[in-house]
């Protein structure tokens, strides 16, 4: 969207300790073609579970208001991912080289390069910062401002599930509404998914190999329940992506993505055969809308830009999301939230234990009203919004919905065929952060006042 | 002051890291023979460097308003002090060991205490709770509101020197004020003290260690170092408690101690052998009002319930307090602040580098005016007080003087030789805390008027 330039920076890999006092090189892009010295600000993304580029690439919301704001961009790589790993290729060996992937560490990288920038480039020292992300950057946003609000004005936290976490919405949620995203989007599209998984059990391995191209046909009781798994992501993955246009975010894919798998689910009374193929039909349309698949791969669900690895360790430790489907409220197989299976395999993949109590513990769970400016905003059609904040908690934790939205499409360009509701919620954005640039500066002028009086 | 009951409980080892998954047994001690099931609330003592029974003995202000307020009293020791010693007694043995001793761990402590006291009490699930503490305990009550609002509504941080860091004041204060005291307590006092480094110069070890009384002789020159080193902490210990009666809080001593020492050190024109001489009368006071001491041990410089060896680690680490003095607008010798002799000695000692920066950066510095409900109470007579917050912020954020006050007089007993400037803080720090807990009733009472409405 706009000229960026990298830059690195030396970051203590432990924070919180001082018997490791290493440093590492941390990736963050600026772009300053708009910012405005004297009175502007500093727009500020939250990197989350992906490389850095590939994120500044999709979230053309900043580089449209950069202009307004005269704002310097600032786009911070996460700890761990992309370019910025501690421990070089050695960063995933095991939990001690992990140990230092937290939200904290992150949050804390956040706070010193803030510092680092303000000391360092002339004139951004009283620049007024506010942060911005989605997802699980959205929740590193809303709880940079809850935790440094000396550093950032205001957070604009776009999709991000803050509450999704040990029992403060129902695990049920999240199918649900992946579940409605497909209903909305045909006749008989819930209902074929539904009923794909009982004909999956149907069918032998070595059809399902062929049905569905798989790179690595299946050859145990294991690769099939992987194979259902890898279908109930891909829903997922594709509920989440419902943007109203053609775009290339998880996968390339064409506008409103639903609908147009759904145009294969017509008809869930098929015989277990015929359905199936339509399910592959389906689901060649997200792994291979281009059409360059040869085969279709169980172990690449989205763009390599994104961690999945990192995110398997962070679920693992602080990220526990429970979920659970019941087949009724939902078009999954029912699956209750098992935390002891949970935690096993956790211990089995990565040699630590999960902590489902610590995220409400430390951020503060539903009791979050002593904060102040968060904007909170989500997409009707985004499965994550039913763990978010979508309803005001104070005049300045606020909450934004646009029900033609999916996972964060206020953070993307503006595009021709955004809908209205959309269009509406980033003025709103635009609105607060005005409102909070506003305030800091009246209180910058009283305390100049001030001192000169004194 | 009251009968209490012990409690150890687990905690995890590490708050912020996954790799070390052990727990480790907490002491905190509980009174509830005030406590009010329905209406009362929580006063929570955020312990600091020493052992939690020391503190709550010498903590009467808790005791005295806990029927007013109908509280429940808890005082939640600090780890690695008193009991609570992670790795036993290899707690100190080495920077790994240490690696847990922060201000943030301590505090993910409090949050994990009393998310479990009220998950285990029955009837303090909505009890409102207040931090309390005194000199770093105060800083740790500031900082528990600050980043735990969720948690307490409120806190009273006494004598906390929460900018004694960087440079947010001036490195000369601290010993300034301890040379004021010193003035006001007697014609000639300060005089005599600036004079008596030049007079141990001329004199020789042996007349040093007989004429002090040492338990152990100085030997070298390092030894004499050592002994200025004494005799400054001494004076700085007497003037932190110079409380109005008899107390035995650092040492036993009398009611104002500095004016008591002060009548041995009128004449500062003394020849060296009278004037030190009369400084060892001085010093004899604070180390032995009791007339035990058979001779004066330069290691011991107060109670052995202050924690000084956790201390010394923690200010090796994050508690880095910039000090100096210049002989002129103090009594003490000139000693500029270096941090780069600082770092090296904690290299030397405990195999760790002091991060100057990072209190400032995780807890705000001057800039803490987003948050809300903390009273920062200071004695005119504690040299902590030039680190501390002495003016109102906002509302909330409020600062209460004590200019007949030392060291956190105001958590202390009632005593009828009180000077009036302490009851009249006391009564305000109650008046403040009330308003907490209406605040805290009326939203809690709109949220239920508002979920039986929805």
């Amino acid at each position: 969207p706009g000229r960026f330039f990298f830059s690195p920076m030396l970051f203590q890999i432990d924070h919180f300790g001082f018997a490791e006092d290493r440093t590492f090189k941390q990736r963050y892009l600026i772009a300053d073609q708009h910012w405005k010295k004297d009175t502007g600000s500093i727009l500020f993304y939250t990197g989350n579970e992906g490389d850095i580029t590939w994120f500044a690439n999709n979230t053309g919301f900043m580089w449209n208001v950069a202009e307004e704001l005269g704002a310097l961009l600032v786009f911070a790589e996460h700890r761990y991912y992309g370019e910025s790993l501690p421990f070089g290729n050695k960063s995933y060996a095991d939990a001690k080289h992990l140990n230092y992937l937290t939200s904290q560490q992150a949050l804390a990288d956040f706070a010193v390069l803030i510092q680092h920038l303000k000391n360092s480039i002339p004139g951004t020292e009283t620049t007024p910062v506010i942060a911005i992300g989605g997802s699980y950057g959205g929740m590193l946003a809303a709880w940079f401002r809850m935790k440094y609000p000396h550093i950032v004005i205001g957070a604009l936290a776009a999709s991000a599930p803050v509450w999704q976490f040990d029992n403060l919405v129902p695990c049920g949620s999240f199918y649900k509404i992946v579940t409605e995203d497909f209903k909305k989007s045909g006749i008989g599209c819930s209902e074929t998914i539904q009923n794909s998984w009982a004909a999956i059990k149907q069918k032998g391995l070595q059809w399902l190999s062929n049905t569905f191209r798989l790179c690595s046909p299946l050859k145990s009781t294991t690769d099939v329940i992987n194979f259902r798994e890898w279908l109930r992501e891909t829903w997922i993955y594709v509920a989440m992506v419902d943007y109203p246009y053609e775009a290339a975010f998880l996968q390339p894919l064409p506008a409103w993505p639903v609908k147009v798998i759904c145009k294969y689910l017509k008809n869930p009374k098929l015989p277990d055969r015929l359905l199936l193929q339509n399910i592959f039909q389906a689901v060649n349309i997200y792994y291979n809308y281009t059409g360059h698949a040869s085969c279709l791969n169980l172990t690449q669900t989205t763009t390599k830009s994104l961690g999945l690895q990192g995110w398997s360790y962070q679920a693992c430790t602080e990220m526990v999301m429970p979920m659970c489907s019941d087949g009724i409220n939902d078009m999954f197989e029912p699956q209750k939230w098992d935390f002891q299976a949970y935690s096993e395999e956790c211990f089995k993949t990565w040699g630590v234990r999960p902590r489902p109590s610590w995220i409400p513990i430390f951020y503060g769970g539903k009791n979050i009203s002593a904060h102040s400016n968060i904007i909170f905003s989500n997409g009707g059609l985004d499965p994550w919004s039913g763990g978010s904040v979508t309803k005001n908690i104070t005049d300045t934790l606020v909450a934004i919905m646009i029900p033609e939205g999916a996972h964060h499409l206020d953070l993307r360009s503006n595009n021709p065929l955004d809908p209205i509701s959309v269009l509406q919620a980033r003025l709103l954005e635009v609105h607060y952060m005005k409102l909070w640039l506003q305030q800091h500066k009246r209180v910058a002028k009283a305390d100049h006042t001030s001192l000169r009086v004194s």
